[in-house]
């Protein structure tokens, strides 16, 4: 059986994996300097976010992307201000304060980072003047880690919030396609999203690529600071037409006019409903509300074993109770058949 | 009125004064590396630790210490455990991250790093391997932020909790004085706590000094790294003799056989304690269970604010409830008059 | 025409790119931690090396491989001696610095770090104590800057003179293919190489990989850190199978008993030492002795220009006098008609 | 025998420790942050720059002082352009690594930098955009480390230099009071010198205080982080006011109208040009032109060995031939009798 453990288990989508055998000869400029593929890439996400004045940047990952960009928009003492669970706060090994810079987590428990208690963390970390790490900036990721899609009003109640405290945007677009291809976008689209945000990224390891990060950039700061840091944070490729060519093939219309990127990302969306909706109606208990490629539910240890065991998924951890959260995740290469070889088990259980 | 604000608002007390202005033309070697006073001040102190085999170092104040001791016992991917308030984590202007490292902080409220928090936190942070920063070491203050002071038992529990999961134990000893000399220590003396802590600072600058900490390290990592992180942080001192002449007057018995670094916190600790009990006799709601020099009491605005006038207290935030939690400090300057001018002012009110 | 710019312009060798595509379906276990692929990489460079006891690990490129083992190798205030063109020097945008490590570079001119000149390094770098930066390690890389290639004896002298020293050895392998197969090795294997540096890579962008870099670790300081640092710097892949496939390609014997690794720098170096002879031949003025990929010329800038414009060979300064330094790169997808090609248009210069 | 062994081997002058024992049981506010003495230091000092609009920040030594400067006026991928016995490239341990700045010589070997060797750093650092460090300031230091001292017209032109590109202008002046106050100054003023730079420090510990840098800044950029950086990086002493204290004292004329910072520099000379005259008369060899209070000779061992044992002058190290360089060093506490002293024994050799 296919296994839901991760949206980077298989190597790249189709047509990703046809435009590298396609250039593979072609001797290109190196470093994303130029060369022709990387120029299109560029191209077709500036014309996909509705901006030409903004600079499309390229990372091998979400960590390099991250801490670059938090590096860039920020001075060393000055923090980003996030939810607790924030990939940066949790799951980086410390690669922001590696650079020098605060992480300043809120108490939000969903996800959400929230205005109010983005606003208790700013009150708190400027009260005494330089003595507290001064917040410059705020980080949000879409989908969450709990798999959760921001809509267009939760996502311009927070922008609204940080443009009234002069702090920057951030948005980790780890699985952008997923949220954005969501329902639960309620009208966030690209091109909003990028009008807003100060920086953010389109996440094309999770979503179809080998590897590989579009990072697109409003901030002046970021436009100066990218192209030095990704060269000193180790992130710059030498064949960086590597990124370009995935790029261009996952923006550029295939045969019926649809761009691949977020066929890709509609496919995991639609996988990951059908497998809540069956699985809730085989009586199992899902967790929140995840209406991403990523389903969250709640197993007695026994059964969530048996899910690992079969499927890869992974348990996250033990809820109050003895109950094993337990993650369930479509890709761009998980297919109905799939889905259906999963509930035919899940029945068994 | 003396003002209450903190307990370095006054130069140095008398006997170290004296030794300055008596040392003053002395011709002595630079950087604390030999001259006389910063090896009388080194055996003195080591005498009170009650170990032979521990370096002691100088610093010239409370972030430069925790910055190079933090650095000098972890790696760039590991962290320190500590409460939230913890002066690491909320105000040293994001100190320890500009050297690299993760400050982990718990959700203990008191001030007080449980073993159980710790416990909670030291889970989550290994649960995933090299995906999270590694905790390597504890930080906990005596006095604590909020004036707490560590008991015997507390500590060793804390101890136990540390080395049964391979930590370090570090101890941030600015106002260590007035821990030891409460009675709320409870048989937690100098010489168990060097006994148990991988390092932990003597601080001065809180107790009667111009400047300056005393940092005892058992640690083997650290006591590698302070030299050179000392002088790379920028906080070697050129004239280093300053600090031995300074901790020598300190720990020098008087014309009565009494250290004088530990006469100097009873009578901060006594004057509060006093100041405490006055206020409360008076009607006053103090704020938690401060046994030492710091007293923190809850006042309506008006009143906060009169005392804040009059006395140069410090307001730390506002209560649920619009009451104003209000601080005040004693040092080795106040004196009972101090006090009874304090508590004429507040019977006015 | 084939351009001579570099040895990172074009894709992946053949039989990386068929393990690519052949293996791109498969699901694996993310971050190079335990796949099939990674391991047996790691299985047959192990093997090649002639050691059981060293870490393979993976990085995407130089610049991230240098910068993690740096920094896994040393402390804070340590620092690591080199020529002064090395690659961490000059061409890594303070990359070594931003982990705060310092490099030393020495006065050699010729790319070869000297025992007499990285002894005055030493001497003066360790005169004062820790007043200045302690060296812990040398870098040296082979191929070299300008395409030297460490003899036996050469590559025994400084290890020595390190050891002697108790500084560790790291080999910045970026050509490492190129550098191994050229008769100037003059002895010099992979075994033994393995067998007396603390840690090396072994260079995958350079010599038919889309990327990839496999780090030889036999420094226990390094094996602790490299798993977290890799991370925490941003470096580490998510689809890491990635490095292993094309790592196994490169060192899995072809249907000729060959590794493919060594069969493409072999290739690339006997098309540089072609174009080297038949260009001296022309009359053309070389530059240096560089037995490997990368060939050196002094031109006139007319000249030199019209190589750059037909052959993409990149011009790297002017020359006392005015000439300007150009160089050519051979590759593994350079072939003998390329060669041909050049030489054809030499002649008519 | 006095010691001629540095400028920081005493206390302080009179008039700052009569400063400090004068204001020892004032209350004041902390961090200097607004304490009258921190007020009037800086007026002093703003008055004797001729500036109204520069920041007059204290820092408690050299080190600190340079490695936040260069930390506030640069990116992380800048560095600081000086030449190679620069106290930050050689005596500093890596402080401006630890910031992740890169540190970027000449090959000016006589302690000045000159804008021939600035511009060759410049292009070669410039020559391939973001793949190297950039540059982004000079770092100069007067006087020099072998004691030079700058003129007017060599300030001038490499101030001229650096802001033709683009490059900020910073100036260690650990010992500018002896560099002002020498007739080589020939017409560089401090005021002269604040119109200039875009920050530079006035050197305290080296002249009469007990420790203690004022640093005046134009830059726009190190205005707003020095406040930040001072305190993240550990500099900012709770006890504030001692730094305003005794730059006060230093500042304010004295009874006959003159400013004692000055009095002592011009003292250190007078003492170190006679000490010059008599030992070359003497027939000693004088090295290099130091016209300040630090004086280099050349000696037979056995000569240097009997200098250093009875007037605790350093040996910097043997030069070629075997002679050993020696230094002397004059300060504010030096008088005309010590320097009979010496002259005297000199003579028994």
């Amino acid at each position: 059986m296919r296994m839901f453990r991760n949206d980077y288990s298989e190597g790249a989508a189709p047509e990703v994996l046809a435009a590298l055998i396609a250039t593979n000869n072609e001797q290109c400029v190196g470093y994303t300097e130029g060369d022709p593929h990387c120029e299109r890439a560029r191209r077709l996400i500036r014309e996909a976010c509705g901006r030409d004045d903004v600079d499309v940047e390229f990372a091998i990952g979400g960590t390099s992307t991250n801490l670059v960009c938090i590096n860039g928009m920020t001075y060393e003492w000055e923090g980003a201000i996030c939810t607790p669970d924030a990939h940066i706060n949790a799951h980086e090994t410390g690669a922001v304060a590696a650079t020098g810079r605060s992480v300043l987590p809120t108490r939000d428990q969903d996800g959400f980072l929230s205005p109010d208690e983005a606003e208790r963390v700013w009150r708190y970390q400027t009260g005494t003047g330089r003595h507290m790490t001064k917040p410059r900036m705020i980080y949000i990721s879409n989908t969450t880690e709990l798999g959760g899609v921001w809509s267009l009003s939760r996502f311009d109640a927070i922008c609204d919030w940080a443009k009234s405290h002069d702090l920057k945007v951030f948005v980790d677009g780890a699985r952008l396609g997923s949220a954005l291809t969501s329902p639960a976008a309620d009208g966030l689209t690209l091109q909003h999203l990028a009008a807003r945000a100060d920086a953010f990224y389109i996440g094309g390891t999770k979503n179809g690529l080998l590897f590989g990060e579009a990072v697109v950039i409003a901030d002046p700061d970021l436009k100066e600071a990218f192209p030095y840091l990704i060269k000193e944070r180790g992130g710059l490729m030498a064949k960086g037409r590597l990124l370009g060519v995935q790029f261009e093939a996952a923006f550029t219309p295939n045969e019926n006019g649809r761009i691949p990127y977020w066929e890709h990302a509609r496919n995991a969306n639609d996988c990951a409903f059908r497998l809540r909706e069956e699985l809730i109606s085989l009586g199992f208990e899902a967790y929140g509300d995840a209406p991403s490629n990523q389903q969250f539910f709640v197993f007695e240890p026994a059964i969530a074993q048996a899910f690992a065991d079969a499927a890869g998924c992974e348990i996250f951890g033990e809820l109050p109770g003895g109950k094993l959260l337990t993650r369930f995740v479509c890709s761009w290469a998980t297919t109905e058949k799939d889905v259906d070889e999963l509930i035919a088990f899940a029945r068994t259980l």
